[in-house]
């Protein structure tokens, strides 16, 4: 990937002030009617001078989005409204918006074709082993399901799933794991756990588009760092780390999404020390762990979990349907995040969690996972030939799981594409969703077990001619 | 209710600002490290002197708590370490931490009584139903349900809720429904939408601890407005309004938890003429509504969905593990928060959802409605009776439902009698749980439900008995 250079970054400072300000108000981190930064503040904090601060506020009045009052400073202008995330008109058309890959793939028919997808075809889920499992629930009484659940979840399932983790090299007992809905709200309660609005958060770039959607969600400031084959690029990720001290890194170690690589030993054992220096809390977010052949390398499992926490879930694997996400952290921290689950979310459901202990005691999950890596293992071969059949390149091969970020023939722009195959009945993830690079438009996530219908690639051939020029 | 005099008010306002910003730095509002407001400005907040203030600040340096940094003002003490929500000792020993009450509960093993508990007895849940839908359920292909739903839920299930509120006056098309996990997940899914850190939001006094939780969690401030048997009291209602310009009031209309009261006609339309004036949006949280025998007047139903936003779930009638809550609101309030819900759930549970629309289209769960609210009636009359004997009598008589708000004989310490009645197998719920008024701990909250064991009356008269003096 390459990043924009100093000239380009330099070229409009204004503009740049602008769309810091506008980011801000449309996802609320300034709210309608709060005071903006002082000029000198948002000087100091953009590293700009005061007259460009001042030609972006006023450049802001003129478009209505703040107003100045007298002797007082800039506001956000008043309005009763409370602003979506993405605010603006038609949401269809925002092909790079984060939410947009999540909300396409989610509202599409069954119609469509979806390479752009992050899940798995329905039909690849273990049907038979679930409906199995819920006759077996449904044959007990069901009195201790009914009611609610401790509030850090299932024992039985905690033990499960902590010799499950072990065999990463996670060594965690019940007592530090705790049970959320979904591997999304796990990341989710950290984020409030850990985070104030305004932290710096490092993420990888490209990355799973919903941490930015999230975070903005937090009111953080999201910073990327380039990711390499082997795992973030350790100068960026020390210069990040120097400059904007952030208060915490949120990746997945395993298999990254969206480029399916992984650390390597040596790079999560710097990347440790580097946290430790800066005092930086870590999210490993392993939710497609269960899709690799080897174990990667942990941060959790080097670290011991003292300054990385370590989430996962079954919603990849298993089905969207079972509810059932974790968390392993330290013990004080758990504690404070059973708190916090109690405040937010209540309990998880413990249904969903029983439903998984069953399929996971059973045999059943381990026996599905491996056919399921195997048929990953051919499609990822099928995707990577016909890819290559028109040019679309993988930026490195993925030792599993079911993506492919792949580079686009020159000249070709992934939005735009996507666009055009959505019309035609195919929905792709453009880079723009995943990466701030300046290239980002060049890439997109293919996901191999939704690619094997040669309608999708008969839709490529004709969108890219037409496109490429 | 009585709350505390102006004189008792005046009495400690250095502790006030002290305690304020305890409060501030233990809910992370103000994190470590964190600059503290400006003497000035929070001598200006709080309408107190400066030397108040200077007094305050200096005190808490003393603690530890924050340290003066030369020329730049004071600042919340450095540590790494995260802070829960209540992070001092043992967790256990909080009979008034708004979290004590959902943990005892959550926490306390089957051969502890309950009354202090928030649902129902597991046994009064409808188990045959419930694995009757399951067993159906097992019966279908699961494709369609184990994939991942459409961003707003199951759209057969919002029509039928829409169909339900509707019966409670609320009209809304299944296009202004959103389906969440439960109904705290849509309360909490709603302060993030409408919150910004800082607010002030109003709810009830007393009211579902949660909600003080909650809020703390989305770093608002909250405002106690005392609640009658027809709903807020209105004098001081349009105090708070005028004197806090709250951004929010989130409430309970139908059988208000703790209370059971419920609003008038009269209250509710003179509220929202109030809320209009002040601009202020309205959360109606409706998770007991299946228990009122007939409805009560709802926000929502006079204010057809403009400033008011109607919630639910079926945590409380069917099973804690259907997790299935939903949010009634304008479609443009819908759009904004499917975006949220997609970066901060992803999605809710298809499968609670596939199980719900089961249990409703079949009339089940109307049948089983019937069934409890007959024998709720018969639990509160005995409830009533057997408190009565021991001197402990309602606030008001509940129209349904399984609350009770209790006024404890004099002298009476309700945290006190928690604390004996935990330690001899009885689980209450004192009123500092729910109320920030001077006399919240001469209350009580009983669930009828779980209050039908002569056990606990004998342990209740012999604390009384006991602690009475």
């Amino acid at each position: 990937m390459t990043y924009p250079t100093a000239a380009a970054r330099r070229g409009s400072r204004t503009e740049s002030v602008m769309q810091d300000m506008r980011d801000r108000i449309a996802s609320r981190s300034l709210a309608a009617g709060a005071r903006l930064p002082s000029v000198r503040a948002c000087a100091q904090m953009h590293g700009v001078s005061v007259s460009t601060v001042v030609d972006a506020y006023d450049r802001l009045v003129a478009e209505g989005v703040i107003e100045a009052r007298r002797g007082s400073g800039f506001y956000v202008s008043d309005r009763l409204v409370p602003l979506s995330l993405n605010d603006a008109g038609d949401r269809r058309s925002h092909v790079s918006d984060p939410v947009w890959v999540a909300r396409q793939a989610l509202e599409s028919g069954e119609a469509m074709h979806k390479p752009g997808c992050g899940w798995l075809p329905a039909d690849w889920m273990p049907d038979q082993d679930i409906r199995r499992a819920l006759r077996a629930m449904a044959r007990q009484p069901l009195a201790p399901l009914t009611a609610y659940g401790t509030p850090q979840g299932l024992p039985a399932l905690r033990q499960l799933l902590c010799r499950r983790i072990g065999e990463r090299g996670i060594s965690a007992g019940p007592e530090q794991l705790l049970l959320t809905e979904s591997g999304t709200q796990a990341v989710d309660l950290l984020c409030r756990y850990l985070l104030e609005p305004g932290d710096t958060v490092l993420v990888d770039d490209p990355c799973y588009f919903s941490f930015h959607a999230m975070l903005r969600a937090h009111r953080a400031s999201v910073v990327s760092v380039p990711y390499t084959p082997n795992g973030p690029d350790l100068a960026a990720f020390e210069q990040c780390l120097s400059r904007h001290r952030p208060r915490l890194y949120i990746t997945n170690s395993g298999l990254q999404n969206p480029t399916g690589a992984a650390l390597s030993f040596e790079v999560a054992h710097r990347l440790l020390q580097l946290a430790q220096q800066h005092e930086m809390w870590i999210i490993e977010d392993d939710v497609l762990a269960d899709f690799e052949w080897r174990p990667a390398p942990r941060l959790a499992a080097l670290d011991g979990l003292q300054r990385v926490i370590h989430t996962g879930s079954f919603s990849k694997t298993l089905s969207a349907s079972v509810r059932c996400g974790y968390i392993a952290a330290g013990v004080k921290e758990v504690a404070g995040l059973v708190d916090l689950k109690l405040a937010t979310a209540f309990e998880s459901g413990h249904f969903s969690a029983e439903m998984l202990l069953q399929l996971l005691r059973s045999g059943a999950y381990r026996r599905h996972m491996e056919g399921l890596r195997k048929r990953l293992a051919e499609a990822m071969t099928h995707t990577i030939r016909q890819l290559g059949e028109l040019g679309i390149v993988p930026w490195a091969e993925p030792r599993g799981g079911m993506f492919l970020w792949c580079r686009l023939p020159q000249g070709i722009s992934a939005s735009d594409l996507a666009r055009r195959a959505l019309a035609s009945g195919v929905m792709l993830a453009p880079g723009g969703s995943f990466s701030q690079a300046a290239d980002a438009d060049s890439y997109l996530r293919f996901n191999v077990s939704q690619s094997l219908a040669p309608d999708i690639y008969s839709v490529l051939a004709r969108e890219i001619t037409a496109g490429g020029g």
